[in-house]
């Protein structure tokens, strides 16, 4: 089953949304009180979601992805990985630095910022160019409630939603947040995801319990940027995400886990963020030709099945000035 | 006027307590969803509290500490500041390091996990008395709708509710975490409030708009272990905190922030960690002394007003042992 949250309030309306994303059908509730309840919810949304697939819903509407809020327009949780090493093995190696061999064993995850997600349409508002505005093209998934200590293997079932997710990263202003030693918090403002969250059957074949072995599609003002498969080099699938996360305290019902920049191997794939491909023409080149995003720039992300058919919709988002109020 | 939430489902229901935390008059919905609407349910909160305290309504009951949940029993987005600059100074030099000078310009703010806060009596479980768990005393506000580039001036006007909290940190798990340039995640693992969050009126002229002019008393199984003031020594005050916080994004309503361990330059006020108490030690003595947590151990911080009464109710703790179920 595939389902929105049309814009409506701080939380949305609860929507579902046929197969073929051409038809909605708004349920009451939240997506968030969906989820705190999703043992019970679950079987009601899956028969209505199969009776909206056969066009037996009267009250069904067309389905307008303008409408979509993100599927939790605030969450109580975002927790953001770094699972495709090859990502960050590469813009570290743009700078000289090699990567530290404990990468390959102990995820990198770092706690984002919930409270206000954007919808896969809305503009990203940016105060300032020189802040180096870039994407990064993600998986994420949505957990149920995950006990403290799940080790991997139980993590798989805690999966209940799978989506696609911009994480908008400010480069000129990550080195010294980083240095400072706390992690993430000016420099990772937005974060928007596609106009739909799918139950992993949705994806078949392509899911196998902890990644989806299909391309993420990039583009940038139109044109190909990358289709990086999302399985390849995922170093850490969701469920060892998911373990890491919940070593010392459990996850509420509506955590959102994401995968990192999705990245391959394979240079040919092209990239899922502008700051790798700065960093191969920094490797192939000795100087980055690409700039980072300007005010009026359009990214979109999507992702098509084995048929070509979109599974989420796309996230299509312009980078658009914000002027502060003067009484802010 | 103070407010509470008692313990019901996920988000508790909300509850307004006398000034003397003696009696309570549970409201229908949750504190989260007031914050939403703040400025509509405001006055009439402020309305009830004061026919509250007139003892002039019937249906109040007892306040009893044992059935709160955290003021918000989940929230959307906490994030902790390091504001008292002489704990950083403290536990940095007693590793033999330097402070880097930028710390006075620039605060230290991270992203911390808000899904699942604990309330003032409820135990800390830790599945690993290894980790070196250590307690936090600090202040915490929260705020209603924050702009993006708000200025610390007009944050002021931002803080509606002001707290306790006890940022429980694994102290063995933060030198390899922060060491991957990622922040916390692992090692700050639950976070508890006071019993009562208070608008900032309730603390009188011990409120400046930015810190609060009184000691805050930590006592560890029944022994006095600190009481700092909570003004002095704080070198950002929670407005230019809420400023940082929000330079490249704005802030949602039920937004909490804590101001970092309250330490003050005088030692014999103690200390409301016991990272800094070791810290202190180690460069009186050369080694430190005071053991982190052990299962059983009970902390208690609490703050009184000039007249001697608790203006937030304590917040008392033990750390109980956690052992994750086979099947998880």
């Amino acid at each position: 089953m595939k389902l929105a949250s049309l814009k409506s309030g701080r939380d949305g309306e609860l929507a579902l949304v046929s197969r073929d994303l051409t038809r909605a059908f708004a349920l009451p509730g939240t997506l968030q009180t969906a989820l705190d309840h999703w043992a019970e919810v679950e079987p009601k949304l899956t028969a209505l979601a199969a009776a909206l697939d056969e066009d037996n819903v009267a009250k069904a509407a067309p389905f307008d992805v303008m409408q979509c809020a993100a599927p939790l327009p605030r969450a109580y949780q975002w927790i953001d990985g770094s699972a495709y090493l090859v990502h960050v093995e590469l813009v570290r190696k743009s700078r000289g630095a090699e990567m530290p061999p404990s990468y390959r064993n102990d995820p990198l995850i770092y706690q984002g910022g919930s409270e206000n997600f954007l919808g896969a349409t809305e503009p990203v508002p940016i105060a300032d160019e020189s802040w180096g505005v870039d994407f990064e093209a993600e998986i994420a998934v949505v957990t149920d409630d995950v006990p403290m200590g799940v080790t991997a293997d139980a993590a798989r079932g805690h999966i209940k939603l799978v989506m696609l997710a911009n994480d908008v990263s400010l480069r000129n202003l990550i080195s010294a947040e980083l240095a400072k030693g706390f992690g993430f918090l000016q420099s990772k403002s937005w974060t928007s995801f596609s106009p739909v969250a799918v139950t992993p059957d949705e994806l078949g074949d392509a899911w196998n319990g902890g990644s989806i072995d299909l391309p993420l599609i990039t583009t940038l003002n139109g044109t190909l940027f990358g289709q990086p498969n999302a399985r390849t080099g995922m170093v850490f699938d969701f469920p060892q995400l998911i373990a890491h996360a919940a070593k010392t305290r459990p996850l509420g019902a509506g955590t959102v886990i994401g995968s990192g920049t999705v990245a391959n191997e394979d240079r040919s794939t092209g990239s899922s963020c502008i700051v790798e491909r700065r960093a191969i023409e920094v490797i192939e080149t000795g100087s980055p030709k690409t700039p980072f995003l300007k005010f009026g720039d359009q990214m979109r992300m999507e992702m098509l099945d084995r048929d070509g058919r979109s599974i989420f919709g796309a996230i299509d988002q312009t980078i658009t000035r914000y002027t502060p109020s003067p009484l802010s």
